[in-house]
């Protein structure tokens, strides 16, 4: 089950460690996020449940393991690294932050600690997976504060990175606040609430714009939501008065939104339909969704597809996955990277949330006052020992941190940077660290 | 199989098909390019054979039915959709031009003749699977072409949105010219080149830099590629020249890729390494590669992550699916959308190229002169009388046609507008639609 889809050199370098007699020694890996992306004050961690069900499930199958032989540069591997493949199961452990935690600028979501092959070959997958879903739910919570209390659901799957990537797009952004998704397998797979009712191929379909909305309203009946901007939007409206209830409400996917919102609402206003909704869709983001509230749209929903699944304003996530430690032979020793832009600090990590800063510093260090260790052992031996939460709890402990992160780092844009400061323990590992190495040289 | 990867209105609609009796009806959906991305002069078309495969198995699990059922949005459903559910296939029709096509703005890559559920259901997998890898397709053919020659290699898993798109997405960037991926699974299952040494975990696991070279060569022998700037880029080189042979290359990721690919060219080649290869990584793109050979970087290859997987510059594929015909009892009816900034165009097309221009007609015209109509059938009556074409031959029809293309509209910043025009034929049916639909208000 996608052993595969790794990069090669996760395989290569697994070859190569059976060649060199280290596949024993226990590694360290964190997957942190580097920096934030530009106009993000904080990310919403997403896609642990995925990355367990990912390490639990890993296996190579026969053809899988044919496939590698075939491959040129596995002509000089040692058999036993064949016979590794065959036998092969995730029996390390995993540290991570619960989904929904704020994480900042440098902060670990997880730590793998196993046989260095087995933490090596789950970077790929790891890094795209909770990368993904991190930035989604980010900027779910940065659309859902935008509406200011009112709904958003999330359509994107059609623009979604591939089609599995909408599955997964809905999953996060409902972690991060959206009410829900119009992915039906997503509803189905991780039990979260879909959305949907017509398409403007609905009301083409039928020769009149206004039977195909009588038939919407005789299979949803009080869940009817009718699309108006076919052909005219108020011409729409008007129909829509005049079917009366039951109706949920009408959407609006084009034009002048906040013109059409306020003619709309006093149609539908006029033929007593005052509780009948109206929603927004179309090329909406936290920006955009703003501007209409700020200009006085009657806008009681809103529909966000593209920027959504894609986050064009800040594409990607710069989550890096790096060795930290290294123990063989009874002996553990400590690792960085000392590239240019691009250091890495050594030894397994801690994030210490106190209340008004967080402290990274090691995993085993005690925390001096109040203060919340946020990673907590998720795997141990190859053996779950936290089972992922439903996604409402989930969603629910987003909202509260949200809630209780402090104003200044919540603008959409040029938000303050949040304190993350290193313990003086992490400070001097990383000192010590540099210094043998440079002594080496 | 991936029956509900879908939007609910899809399915919401099919069960309001069935209710006003129209399930039979056949519908003619265009899945069309509305407009080309920012500095884009063409799209290469992928992802044919993704929709093929999934058009093909198509099937509805019992306990997806059963999900369906229980959703609020289903609970006046006729029986008849049901039932129409669990017998479901495709049995429609599937016209496309084929994958490695150069398409234009206002194009159609694909049109799908069905009864009208089976076309409407396809519609959100469809235009996320050819979306996406004819955004990855013409984003590859643009670093390809920056790179003058060399190897262009996809590297981009860990950044793309999601595990699953990292493993379509190296087949779409070798449709469009690279060299290959890291995406073992994506190698295995379509046939792609795969490449990949060792990371800086690599280095970092061993207590000597060059003892972790000298077991990278024992593996790879004539395929080794050093990644040398964990710690000391000159330092490393100096490693690798003093290893010799074999060798294929050193990698370079971080730093100043102009002036160390220099100062590692010469220690190569004052170690008689000259046919040592230098490859390049680290957030690339067309115009960074574009820079770096401008600057006179000595570098050989290029290996492409973030950026290609993304496409941050022009994200998403403005694809959309929209009705264009319908036919109920024998009679067929022309549709269009008109409204504002959203028009589309009625009718079943074809597209004519000729040697300077295209010409977007009607799908019953016949061309006056010399061009070729490229959109052909595919699926018909839901059996495939068109299999897709091996990959290699795929990615040499691209190259043929990339090759043909003038210079003006590769251009990668500004590049000039292709013609594509209407036929009669089509416009005046586009205006007598919309006439009759004005008369009909």
């Amino acid at each position: 089950m996608n052993a595969l889809l790794t990069d090669l050199y996760e395989l290569t370098m697994g070859a190569g460690y059976v060649l060199a007699g280290k596949q024993h020694e226990v590694a360290t890996f964190d997957l942190t996020i580097r920096r934030l992306p530009p106009n993000r004050g904080y990310a919403v961690a997403a896609g642990l449940a995925q990355a367990v069900e990912y390490l639990l499930n890993l296996r190579f199958e026969e053809e899988e393991i044919e496939y590698l032989r075939s491959l040129s540069q596995f002509q000089h591997a040692p058999e036993d690294f064949f016979t590794l493949l065959r036998e092969f199961r995730f029996r390390g452990d995993l540290f991570a932050v619960p989904e929904g935690t704020l994480l900042f600028a440098g902060e670990p979501a997880l730590t793998v600690r196993a046989p260095i092959f087995e933490a090596q070959l789950a970077e790929t997958y790891l890094l795209s997976t909770i990368g993904y879903q991190t930035m989604i739910a980010t900027k779910a919570s940065r659309m859902t504060r935008a509406a200011e209390g009112r709904a958003v659901v999330e359509f994107g799957t059609r623009r979604a990175y591939s089609p599995e990537a909408g599955v997964i797009a809905g999953r996060a952004a409902y972690i991060g606040g959206c009410a829900g998704t119009s992915n039906t397998l997503s509803g189905m797979r991780y039990g979260i609430p879909v959305f949907g009712t017509a398409a403007h191929s609905w009301v083409q379909s039928f020769e009149s714009e206004t039977e195909s909305f009588r038939v919407l309203q005789k299979l949803l009946q009080e869940g009817t939501i009718y699309l108006i901007d076919t052909y005219d939007t108020m011409e729409a409206a008007r129909a829509v008065a005049n079917l009366g209830k039951p109706a949920f409400g009408v959407r609006l996917d084009s034009g002048d939104l906040v013109a059409l919102s306020r003619d709309v609402r006093r149609i539908l206003d006029a033929a007593g339909l005052s509780e009948c909704k109206i929603m927004a869709t179309g090329n909406l983001n936290e920006y955009k969704i703003g501007a209409l509230i700020a200009d006085g749209a009657q806008v009681d929903s809103f529909g966000v597809g593209t920027d959504l699944v894609i986050s064009p304003d800040a594409p990607g996530m710069s989550v890096v996955y790096k060795l930290a430690e290294i123990q063989s032979n009874g002996r553990k020793r400590f690792t960085a990277k000392f590239s240019e832009d691009k250091e890495t600090l050594p030894g397994g990590k801690q994030i210490f949330r106190y209340e008004d800063r967080d402290v990274l510093g090691c995993s085993w260090e005690c925390p001096s006052g109040e203060a919340d260790a946020l990673i907590e052992p998720v795997i141990l031996e190859g053996e779950l020992v936290r089972p992922p939460l439903a996604i409402k709890k989930i969603r629910d402990y987003t909202m509260r941190q949200l809630k209780r992160l402090p104003e200044e780092y919540h603008h959409l844009e040029s938000p303050a940077a949040y304190p993350v400061v290193l313990s003086e323990e992490l400070q001097n590992l990383h000192r010590s660290v540099k210094e043998s190495h440079q002594g080496a040289l």
